[in-house]
């Protein structure tokens, strides 16, 4: 996407390809900037200190860390110690695994003085992918967002249609367009009247900073609003529909994603508000059956909720606290939203009920 | 309650009888300071301001202001003009109407010389009635946990009590024990085992910062969580009941209370966890029919969500922003949570079904 009417991507190989450039999303909105990586303990770092985050774009990361490492050592043993070293850097999304698993099956038989081009070309392909399921997400939602403005043109559209999402399922999250907010970018773009409620997302306020940014720079109408404040808007009919990503998805349709989108699905569930979760088949988890006990909650830092973090008056970064000093925090980053909450999963290959016989259908019947 | 060996109250009349001392809550967890009102401007502007909030405290706050007038003026006009500026400063809590009335009614068929006196008798009759109803609210409360709690003797309790809160409706929400927690501190004090899951309630943390500071002051043990974070723990049977405040409550049994409060109640309603709200009658509006549509709800600045205030690292007060600097906000400060999602409403008459049959019965049968 553009910022500033320049091209960018969250992540791209370096021109030396061995080397990989992120913006250091950490930074925004107040800073851009972008950071070199050379090593797979680097590409280790970045994930878990959420320089690159989001679903889709952890899984790219890992796929090039693997890559930097076999660069450097194409053993069998070193290929398994940057493996389990990436692999652990955040336990939910499945994104990560998936994208490792990918790259280690393809080199482990090949003869190791190939290993490395051949990881950079499936890393590479990994990242084209994504881009190419992001925007066919895009589409298919567009046509969602289309039938529930109700305009045949969006010239007969008089009011702006309502979306609201959390945390960022964008751009950013991804390597470009983004899971939940592709179809917002292409609505705009088609000229549909479009504004987005934007969730704060606490404690790591993604929304406040990335979501709300990303949709700045494309000159889209948003309102950054609480966490609490998403159950008030539905019941005044102030949000027609939601749309959310995913950092897991099973197989029966349940959708493990940001800490509190369970609570907005229930509120626009009580509210009757479409509630959709747009997610690329690599967050697709076939393995899983009962999404409250088997996926790994993360739980992070307390400090993330202790101290908040931003811009100073003076221009500097800096941190405020709000709780006394001998409170004690917990810090779950994710829940589990359950399919029955859900109007309809938008994948790459277009819209699928939230239950197992309509995922299989759209994508096991090869 | 106590802090640090020394009781306190929220708000008191000053020794000279023209003055009255309210702590400044927004100093709050980092700085106890007091601080002393001399006119119903001021008044109204700590109302205001939240210098002091919580649907009890504004009333009673409320209540001597409108005597800090009258001892500067007794004349009819002069109290219109005091009692319209100190209801204007906040709309959705019921009890600041109900305690300016309460007080208007008793002087306005006195002679003025006698309206100053019968105020501060009335204003003060109010604080009290006030302690009473919130310890009241404590006993009824105190059978709730101690029935969740399965317990014959305390001494039998293998897991402490879960209970969960949202925003301040704490001691420091009225004028002593709290509503909430007024069940809360008795129970602690009655040596149940209990810790608390403080929702740190954005946009302006009264949960982190007041409730956190209270319960730290009880030595009560508690964790404060982000508000995106209850529906996943009540998923993973973490939380044994909710209670919360309110700020008005309909004669239905509607509760209308901090922002968020409905998206609790949704989750609690879904995993099947008791949700209580724990309210003095005065909080009851026995006019308002549909809670959706006729209570007012207050939007308050966009900084407060835009801006996070809290202590920095050199221990002074900041500010820091986390947003992009084009980025605008909406604000409501409360939502509405039916009846129909409430397990029980905890007055100082005992507990009530969330209905008007079972509320007039407590209330109207005088």
């Amino acid at each position: 996407m553009q910022i500033k009417g320049k091209q960018w991507r969250t992540i791209w190989l370096e021109p030396n390809g061995s080397s990989i450039g992120v913006i250091d999303q950490r930074k925004l909105p107040h800073k851009l900037t972008s950071q070199i990586i050379y090593t797979y303990e680097e590409a280790a770092t970045a994930i878990q200190n959420m320089i690159v985050r989001g679903a889709p774009l952890i899984g790219v990361t890992g796929a090039y860390g693997l890559m930097l490492s076999l660069q450097k050592d194409a053993s069998d043993e070193a290929l398994e110690k940057a493996f389990s070293k990436l692999l652990s850097t955040r336990p939910t999304a499945v994104n990560l695994g998936w994208a490792l698993r990918r790259i280690r099956k393809l080199v482990k038989d090949l003869p190791r003085e190939q290993r490395a081009e051949a990881a950079k070309k499936e890393a590479q392909a990994i990242a084209e992918e994504d881009v190419l399921m992001c925007e066919a997400i895009g589409e298919h939602g567009l046509k969602i967002l289309q039938q529930i403005s109700g305009c045949e043109s969006y010239k007969d559209q008089k009011q702006p249609l309502n979306v609201l999402t959390h945390c960022n399922a964008g751009w950013l999250a991804t390597v470009d367009w983004g899971t939940a907010l592709a179809p917002i970018y292409k609505a705009h773009r088609a000229g549909m009247k479009i504004h987005v409620w934007v969730d704060e997302t606490r404690p790591r306020n993604q929304g406040a900073s990335l979501t709300s940014y990303e949709l700045g720079c494309e000159g889209i109408p948003h309102t950054v609003i609480v966490d609490n404040a998403g159950g008030h808007l539905m019941q005044h009919g102030l949000v027609d529909l939601v749309i959310v990503g995913s950092d897991r998805t099973t197989k029966k349709g349940d959708v493990c994603n940001k800490i509190g989108t369970y609570l907005k699905a229930l509120a626009a569930h009580d509210n009757s508000v479409p509630f959709y979760v747009a997610l690329p088949s690599s967050t697709i988890d076939w393995e899983i059956v009962d999404a409250l006990n088997e996926i790994p909650i993360e739980t992070r830092s307390p400090s993330e909720i202790l101290e908040i973090e931003g811009q100073l008056i003076n221009g500097g970064m800096g941190k405020v606290r709000v709780c006394p000093y001998e409170s004690r925090a917990f810090n779950p980053a994710f829940d589990v939203t359950p399919g029955r909450l859900i109007t309809g999963l938008i994948t790459e290959r277009g819209v699928s009920t939230s239950n197992e016989l309509a995922l299989q259908k759209l994508f096991k019947h090869e």
